[in-house]
This record gives C-alpha cells, sequence and structure tokens, in this order.
C-alpha cells in the first residue's frame, strides 16, 4: 500500500477528489501528553492511536487527520493523576471545543464519516461532548447524515485469547492497565527506540479504594506512576495487540459505514 | 438518630453551629432527569444517591445538600441513549460550571469536607471537572485544605457474596445495569409505590459493539430503554445493596475525613 | 386527585401519553438554597414555588418538573446579601445554562407549554436569558411554536383584600418581604414543622438606600437576615396566599395555554 | 467648572494625577440602544445616565468612562420588547463580561471607587454579576479595598414633591416609565432637538399581567414602543428630575466614597 | 448635508424607513481607550474612526451606531503595551461576543450590510471572529445575504502622495505610528482642543526586536507610550488624510455595496 | 547533537532532570490545517515551525512540545479564506483556551520559559490572548517569574540579503508569500517528497483591496489558493532561510532567556 494516508500531507485538490469517493472515512487520533513512568516517553497516549489509525486506514482507504496531542488531565485510578511533572493537559471544555470546530470543518468540506480514536481513558466523555455539539449544530445546519464513531482502540484487544496471550498469570483489568503490559508492548512493537525496559520497576497493581480523592494523594499513585508492572512487555505482545485491534477496528468501520475500498 | 441531615432544613445559625464541628461532612447527590424502562420513573438517578446520602448522613453526623437532578446526556451502552422522551440532561459545561459554583460557596461558608455521591454513571467525569476548577480557584484564594471524596455509590456493592445474592445466574456488569436488578431492587426497598414490576419486560442484557456510533441508532437499546431485565429484582435484594453501600461509603468517609460524631 | 403530578415519577410512556395531549403544560420550579432567617430553613424559595406548582398542576392536569434548588446569588436589599453562610449560589451564566438546556431538551420531548415558576427574585433575569438562549436555538431548528410563561408566584398576591389580611398595619413592600410574614405563613401553611416562630426576632422593616455597594456591607442587613418581622404570620394567611396565588396562576395558565384539562 | 470630566479626553499623566488624589470616583455610565417611541431616538437610556454622570462628576471631581451605548435585552413589560426594530441588545454575559473587564482594569490602574449609572432597567442584574465577578478575581488578587455603587439613577427620584410635580394626576409607576413622562422631560431638559412631541400618541399606560410570555406578543405593547404617554412633558420637569437626580446622587456618593472635592 | 447619521439619534420608525432604501449600509466603529502619549486624551482609536465614519455616511446615505469605546488589549510593538495606566482593554472573547450580538440584532432588523470601522489595530482578529460567529449563526437561520465590510481606515492612507506629505523624510512604518503624525494631525484636524503639542516629546520611532515577550518590559516602550514623535503633525495633514480616507472608503462602500443614495 | 529534543519522548524523571537546570526553554509550534495550493500538503504551517523549533532546540538544549495542528481561520488576504477544502481551523476561543492550559500545566511542572513559535498568520492574536489569559492566572497564584516570547518565524527573514536571494526580481510582501517562494523553498529543504513544483501554477501576486469582505468571495482568491507563485522556489533557498532563522532565533532565546547550555 503505497497511498499517503496523511490528510496534512495531501494537497487540497487530492483530498477534495478523496471525498468524491463512496463513503469515504476520516480518522481522528485524540491522545495526551501523559507520564507513563520510568520507562517510556510520555507521548504514548496519542502514539498509539495514531498507530493504528495509520494500520486501519491503509485498509480501507481512509485518512488520518492530524493528531491531537493534548488530553484531559490524567485520573489517579487510570492514569496515575495530573500531579507528574510532565503531564499537560486541557480543560475539559477546551478539548470538547476543540472536537466540536473540527468537526464542523469536516462537515463543511463535505466529509460525512468520522473515527475519533481515544487513546487516553479520561478523554472519552469529552469527545463526546464534543461530538454532542457538533452533530447538534449541523443538524441546526440541515446536515443530519454526519455519522461519526468513537472508540478507545484497547476495548477491540478484549479478546480472550490474546488477553491469555498478553497476561499469562491473570488480567488486572483496563485500570491498572497504564504504562503496564500493554501499552509497553505496543511501544516495544512500535517505537522500540523509546523504550527502557531497563527502567521498568516491577510494582505491584496499583489498589485504589473505590472512589477518589481530590486533591489528589500523590503516595496513592506508584511512584514510577504506572499502574501495574510492564516487565512481561515484549515486542511480539505488541504486535498480536496490534493485529487484534486494527482487524477488529477495520472490521467495525467497514460494518458501520461501509467505505469504498476494498483491502 | 432524629437529627435532620437536610441542609435545606436549617436555618443558617443551625448550619453555622454544625459547620463548628471537627471536620463536618457535607454530601452532596448528582443526579439526572433519565427514563429507566416501562417499570420506573424518571427519577431513579437522583432518587438513589439521595437515599444513600440520608443514611450515610444520619450515621456520621453528616448534612445533604439538595441534590442535582439534571444530569449530563444518557449514553447508550451505559443509559439506554439521550434520545428517549423524558430523559432531561445538561451540557457538560453546565453541570460541571454548577458542581464547581457549588464547591465554590461551600468553602466559602468555611466548609472543609465534601463528598460528592454520583448516582449516573455519565456524570462523573464532568463532576471530576467541576471539582478541579473549584478547587484550582480554591488555590488561587488561599484555602489548600478543601477535600473532596467523589464517587458512584454502586462501586460499593462490588462485594462478591452481594453480587451473588443478587445474581445467581451471574453478574453480567454494570455496564448493563441500567434499569436492572440492582436499581430496581433499590427503589422496591425505598420507594415501593413507584415501581411496576408487572410492566418489566424480561429481555436479555443489552449487547453492544466496543464502539458507539452518533447519531445514536435507536434500535440498538432494548425497547423499554432498560439495558437488563429487572425480573428478578426484590426490596431484599434492595436492603440488602443499601446495607452494603451504606455500610462501605460510611466506612470510607470515615477513613478519608474522620468527622465528629460516632454512630 | 390521584393523579402522579411529579414528571420524576413517571416511566417514559407514562410522559409520552400525556404528551399527546392538548396542549400539556409543564411547570419547572426554579428556587435557591438561600438564608431566611434564624426561624427558617433555607429551602424557603424553592419549597414554595414547588408547593405552588403541585397544587396548579393538579387542577390543569399538568406535570411538574424537577425543581431547580440553587438559585442566583442573593442580593443584600430583596434577600440579605450572599454572604451569610448556607447561602449557596450559582454564577448567573450557569442558572442560564440549566435553564436552556432543560428547555431545549423539553423541546426535544415534543413539549410545547412550559411555566417556569421563580421563587427567588434574584433568578428572574438569568431564567429569561436562559429562555431568549434557548428559544433562539429552537428558532433555527424550526421549532417556532414554543410557548413559555415565566413568572414569580408572589406577583400574583397583589390583591387588595388579600393585602389587607395579610398587613393590617400597611404592606412595606415586596422588596423587604424575605422571611417576613408573606414567606413565613405560607411555609407554616406547608411546611409547619420546619418553622420556629420562636426564633423571629421582631424587628421593622429594613430600610436601604436608592443604590447597592460591593463589596456588601453586612451591618446594613438586620442580623437575622431577615428584611422584616414574621412575628404575625399565621398558617391561615398562608392559606389564604396559597389559594390566591393558585387560582390566579390556574387561570393565567388557561388563558394563555389553554391545557387539556377541565378542574 | 472647567475640568475636563470626560477620562477619555485626559491624556495618561493627567489622569494618573487624578488617580493621586484622596479617593478619586470613577463614573460608568451604562444605557441601552432601544427604541423609545414615535418621538424619540434610541439612545435615551445611554444619553440620560451620561448628562447625570456629566453633572455629578462636576460636583465632586470625578471622571466620567466611556458609556456603554449597548445594553441588555428590552423586556415587554419595562421597555416594550426586544422585537422593535433598531432595538439593539446584547446576550447577557457580553454585558456581564464587558463590565467585569473594565473594573479588572480600572483596579490595575490603581482606581479604588467606582459607580456604575445604569440607564436601562434590563441591566440591573447583569452589571451586578460583572461586578461579582470582578471583585472575586480582585479578591484572589490580593486587592480588596476596590469599592463599587452601582444604581440606577431614576431610584434617587423617588422624592414624593417631584413625583406630584411631574405626574400632577397620580404616578403610574416606574415599570411604565418607558418613553414616558420622566425620560421624556429628561431629553427636553438635554436634548431638545432629539424630541419630536408632535409624534407623541396619548396612549394610556400600559397593562400587563403577573407574567411574561414568551416568544413576546407584540400587539400587548402599546403601537409606539413607549408604555405611557409623553405629553405632559416639559423640559421644566426635565430640569427638575435632573438637580433630585443630580444633588441625591452627589450625596450618595460623598457620603459612601468621600472623594477629595468640595463642591 | 442636513440628514441626522447617527442611529441613536433616530426614532424607530425613522430607521424603519431609512431600512426600506436600496442596500441600506451601516457603520460601525470600532476603537479603544488607551493612552496616546503624553499630548492626547484615551480616546483617539474611537473619536478617529467614528469622525471618518461620520463623514462617510453624509456621503452614502449611511448611518453611524453607537461606537464601541473599549477595544482588545494594547500590544507593545502597536500600542504601547497594556500597562500604561488608563488603557482599558476587553478580553478578546468579550469583545468577539459584543460584536457578534450586534451584527445579529442588525440582521434581525432586516438590515443586509454593515461596514465595520477599526480604529485600533488589536481589534482586528477579534472583530474577524465575533463577523465569523454572527455569520454562521445567520446561516444557521436561513439568512445568507448579509454582507460584511471590514476595514481600518488608516489602511485607506496607503497612497504615496499623501505619504510624501506627511513624512518629507520618510515613512517609518504603520507599526510605529501610535500616537504620532498621523493620528495626531487627524486629531488636529478634529479635536484641536484635545491636543496639546506642547506635551510631545520628540524622541526617535521605537525599535523592537522581531518578537514579543510577556509579561512586556515597560522599558522597552518609550516613554510618553508614544511609538514615534508627533512633532510634525499638523491639522492640515489631518485635513489630508481624513480626505484621503473618506475619499477611499466612501468609494470602495459604493463599489461593493452599491448603496442607494448619490453623493 | 544526539539528545533527544521532544518533550513528549522523554520520560518524566529525564523532563524533571531537565528542568532543573538553568533557565530551561520549552518551544511550542503552533500551526494550522491550512490548503497551500496545488503543489503542497496542508500542513505547511505546522510543518515548518517545528522543524525550526528543532534545530533551535538542539543549539541550546531547549525542549520541543508537540505542535498544535490546529489553527485559526484562514484569511483571504493572508491565508486564501476558510473556505477552501481541507483548510480546518479552530474558534478564536478554542486556541486561546489550549495556549492557555497549556502555559498553566508547564508553570505547574516548574517551567518559566517559553517560546511560542507560530507558523499561521492568523494565529497571532489568539496566542497573545492565551497568554494574557495564563499569565493572568499565574499571577494571581504567586507565580510572577513566568515568560514567554512569542514570535513567527518568518519576521526573523527580513534581512535584505536574504530577501535578495529569495527575490531577485523584487520581493512583494509577506502578505502574499501564502504558498509561494518562501514556505515551499522551506518546504523542499525539509520535505521534498512533499511538494510538487510540477503543480506550481505561476500565477502574479494576488492583489486585494484595501479592507475585508465577509462572506469571502471565493474568486478573489488566485484558484490554487496560493497567493503568489512558487515557481522560483529552490532548496536552496530553504535551506538559506532556514539557516537565518534558526540563527536569529536562537540569538534571541540566548538574549532573553540566557538558557544553560552552550553550542
Amino acid at each position: 500500500m503505497t497511498q499517503n494516508v496523511h490528510l496534512g500531507e495531501l494537497s487540497w485538490p487530492q483530498y477534495e477528489r478523496w471525498l468524491s469517493g463512496t463513503n469515504p472515512v476520516m480518522l481522528l487520533p485524540v491522545g495526551a501528553l501523559e507520564q507513563h513512568g520510568y520507562h517510556m516517553g510520555m507521548n504514548v497516549d496519542v502514539a498509539l492511536p495514531t498507530a493504528v489509525c495509520e494500520r486501519v486506514a491503509a485498509r480501507i482507504g481512509a485518512l488520518v487527520a492530524p493528531p491531537l496531542s493534548y488530553g484531559y488531565k490524567s485520573q489517579q485510578k487510570s492514569g496515575g493523576g495530573n500531579h507528574y511533572p510532565g503531564t499537560t493537559s486541557l480543560d475539559g471544555m477546551t478539548l470538547t471545543s476543540t472536537v466540536r470546530d473540527i468537526i464542523r470543518e469536516f462537515a463543511r468540506h463535505g466529509l460525512r464519516r468520522l473515527v475519533i480514536m481515544n487513546g487516553h481513558f479520561e478523554n472519552a466523555m469529552f469527545i463526546v461532548e464534543g461530538i454532542d455539539l457538533a452533530l447538534r449544530e449541523l443538524t441546526l445546519a440541515g446536515i443530519d447524515d454526519f455519522r461519526i464513531m468513537t472508540l478507545s482502540y484497547w476495548d477491540f484487544a478484549e479478546d480472550p485469547g490474546l488477553l491469555a496471550e498478553l497476561y499469562p498469570d491473570g488480567f488486572n483489568g483496563w485500570d491498572v492497565e497504564h504504562g503496564g503490559v500493554f501499552e509497553t508492548s505496543l511501544m516495544l512493537a512500535l517505537r522500540l527506540d523509546q523504550v527502557h525496559l531497563d527502567k521498568v520497576e516491577d510494582h505491584p497493581p496499583a489498589q485504589f479504594p473505590p472512589y477518589d480523592v481530590f486533591p489528589v494523594i500523590p503516595e496513592r499513585t506508584p511512584a514510577p506512576g504506572t499502574l501495574s508492572s510492564a516487565k512481561e512487555a515484549t515486542a511480539e505482545k505488541g504486535q498480536s495487540i496490534l493485529k487484534v485491534c486494527v482487524d477488529g477496528i477495520t472490521a467495525a468501520i467497514r460494518h458501520e459505514f461501509n467505505p469504498m475500498r476494498a483491502d
């Protein structure tokens, strides 16, 4: 596949031509700049959905819009908390407005099928609100055929076989998968040079009470900022995850949006 | 226990006296006006956390602030979707601003311990944002000892014994517990006259793909608007839930905030 | 009267059936959490319009939506000022957004007749702005038949006979009627147990200059927080007020909206 | 009196010198662009408070800031309604933000005494909110000595002698004084050439029910847009009003703010 | 020319009659309250575009709406910086909202041709955003023939002959023309009594690096607050500028909007 | 130079170590997704400042934060207009809020020196407003040593020698340099494969009147969307520009912020 999947690298006439296809699908990765422990950089949550988008796009002739690199505030029980240096987050309304504005513009172009691929748990509801505000406005404008799929890519990895491969000793749940085996394996598969496995601290999964306290009590997050150990991460596991997610998301988009191109 | 737990029924000197105690704790229920199937009214998500708050307050000498009766937009996979008649929701920023404003005022009064008890899944992140905006402002005002616990009461029901009692045939997960056995049992225990078990439709748990599509496709929600069947709901189960939740939340607040009154 | 007038206690199919009537009317009480002196709780401004709404609804087959329990900031010359402990107020835009959002949702349901019943003087203009923003949006959506009546229930008590009964020594004007004979009598009629007449301080009506100063100078408010004495309040006066207001408002709604049900 | 009272006509060093006085007072007129019947222009609500400010400023050595010429939406029962051509109004939050921003800047300059003189009934609460937002921010900045007086100039005309002179046949209340004897007399005294008494339509005072309906029903406003007849307006009456208001406001400011200059 | 060009001085029926013409054009001056050195008042940026508007309006039968007297924050390299006492600026969103609201109202009146004449460099982009937000809303309302011209009046003075007359020793560029020969000459021509040439400090043009630093370093602005010397300003030059600008803008409006009246 | 300049690729302890240096400087590129003619992709305005940032960062030991890939709406006279397909822009307040939020977070980390490098003309004022809102808030938080430099990289290319090399036939001004020789040469030097010189249309520089009209009249933009011809663009010119800009910006940052590392 040699087609350029990056919207930003197309000229406007190329984009216009692409838009004239049948059910063209745009993919928008939404991530975060958030600490991911001692062993990885802070762009994990944007790098991963972007990589998934690129692979999905190549399969279905979609385009990938420039990712949103800043996300909503890290929460202690899913991302360690927003008190770490480096974690750089937006107010909820800022993220919501960004999503709303981009949808409005895509609709003006004539696009009618959008997939928002989330890579940062905390973003989900603010993306939903951005979608709702945008669709409300589009409805007022008489546009009622704009359809949006929104997903967090890890929700496609709920395959029992995959989970058994990733966690031979048992899965601890997505909630502690911040900087753990899942994300680290993916980074090993995709950006090997940015992972420093020697820095992984092998701590037990974080345990949290069934509530949140604000201001966050920093000591409740394991010191590295990760919520489970990445010790068992491997590039092979990353490839397996990638395959399952890309396959699943590709199938889902085909099912919902039926875009123009066969694989 | 004869003390009035409702903030709204106290005069301001009574409230001022209460505030002079040790670590006084205010409880704020946040709910929604949302359809809950054929067999229940639409105030379930506010009635339930309010009832839990009243019981917890009586145990620890807390007060219950007037509940927020309107919440964030119902999502298909947790609440059936916002397209039902009767479901009456706020924009995210409206809910966030409301939470922020109320915290600001409580801080002005001299309160320093607040529990926000959520009864509607979709509210959670907008409450979090309201808390963050308020605490940011309080910090600027030199107030750095205001502490907030936020929780969804059902997160205290994760007890294996309780789940076994509630779901002898196996638990389907919280995500399909909209209008199902859990909420209906609680309503039977608390507001028997508002539940019409004869209207319950015994449908299998809703099944959703690992993504969301907007605009929502109404047919993907079971017709009644519930996500699982309430057929096995009983008032006894409701009493069990209530006990576990009230006990757990009471203990959690005592642990975190150490309020003034013994039981 | 056996019909349930509370929207929150209806299931969505019940609500849908109600909506299919002729000119169905929804009533939305908007109040405040505001100190009302030594002798009453702080929920007076929401309890009273809610009670009026319930009685009016029963007469005309209307429904009462969950009240808004928090209102705009108390002003010194009408509510004693926002500096009292317990008074818990919203920013203007928060109240306005709440009203706007709720109207938008009611319109989505198919409702076309709404009465907003205000119980807190300071709310009035922010309700008006919420109505204007909502109707502007509805107009863009092609909905031009949504009609809203907004009122403060005490404006229906301007009957000379009633005023003579309430104030045999002469009426001091609505502006000092915060926590005075009017509101206290209504509370005596409706929530006897929440009024402590022994706590009433018999002070002369507050006198204010023809301007406001900010920050408020607390000493300019009579110490109890009330603006006139409630000493002459009686439950009988409360019943008289209630009758006049309910009759008047019922007639007004029938005149403007002509709803489906005879008394 | 030869001193220039207009802030906009001073150079910044002149302003700085003025600020170094004792308790210097700034006056900010806030008006509207709103129809005022067949016989007057639409700038009445800004022209009148500006004229009062100029006279008061000359008496106490105050300055007059550039007036706000656009105000909040005209209401039917106080201004005829916002449906008239020419009436050009702001959203509430726009007016509130403007007031907040200007106060913030005055505080930065070192000013600590501000009088906001309102000329348009509908503005009042949005001015109050702008004041509250500004003072909240100033408090965070450690500025706690900024004092603001806000008033509507006509509230100083409640003198029985004056009312008897203005309305020998009885006063109908401020609510119908839109474009009537009061405002028209003032305009005759101040801007004779802009009043066309021959266009006055001699209609009885408008009568409104004790509620508002939206969208406004235009027919409920007397056709000219005025709420009472200006037929008895005279320049002499205008001079009397002006004297009473300027005297009263001057005294009030001296009483509250004690500015530097004797008369 | 005896026609009144000020919208605020017309009654609504006069305005309505004017609107019934062919392509009636409204002019809205947008300025600032900003220091302009030792020798001029702070209303220069609003006085000048208002004066231009009045002259243009008289030529083409346009109306002048009340000017916006407060603008966006002064920038060091174009206005000396926002740290001077007296400079009184709005947040960007406040100015944007004001422009949006006024356009919305003009559209409701039936106006379809608006010229926004800017007198303060820093306003330009916030005006543009106000226009965009308003036109977006008008489009949703089905109004697609509202046309807006926006300009800064000095952009019509780029005539080589004029520049040679104004700056016989060479033009230093618009960026340092804050309080210099250009604006001062115009003020001399229009408001002679408000200019104090004896206060002019004859400093060389300000020199700035190709970047901005925040917080502003006050010393980088020439002490008077002007960015070049006004020493060579004369009323004759002001008349020349005025003629060129008024001619040019008149021609541009005629070209674009073709309003009803010949000169 | 082997140090990683990308903030997103550092772990939080690496970032914390970097922050402990002397005057560490963060660089934030702000661009746009905007059409750039037939011959280039739409990411030019973000790719170019990012590339400049990377080179500057390597020279002074700075870090480059993830760029903002979406900017303010394209204007006809500087970017061709926002009506082209592909151009995907944010509302002004969205961009402003994003900048504000990111600065707030950097300040929390302990950073005190930030350079915002703009690559899209239309962004400038909304960045300025974001800076102002952030610094206002930081001041309230007692942080008064956060310094920000903001610049558009092309403002460092005003070197006469460079302009002579780039435009041997004379420079037409920055305003028509959208997609012309300047940007295209830079892209040739940096992303050769993304430039298609064969698609360049050799049109004369765009000519615009001294005003803007909205809605934009598309025909006034040259058909390709560029405002001048890129025909004479070469990679060598791009290298020259890059050198001048990187040198100049490096020197400016050293001058203003004096960061820790020698070249």
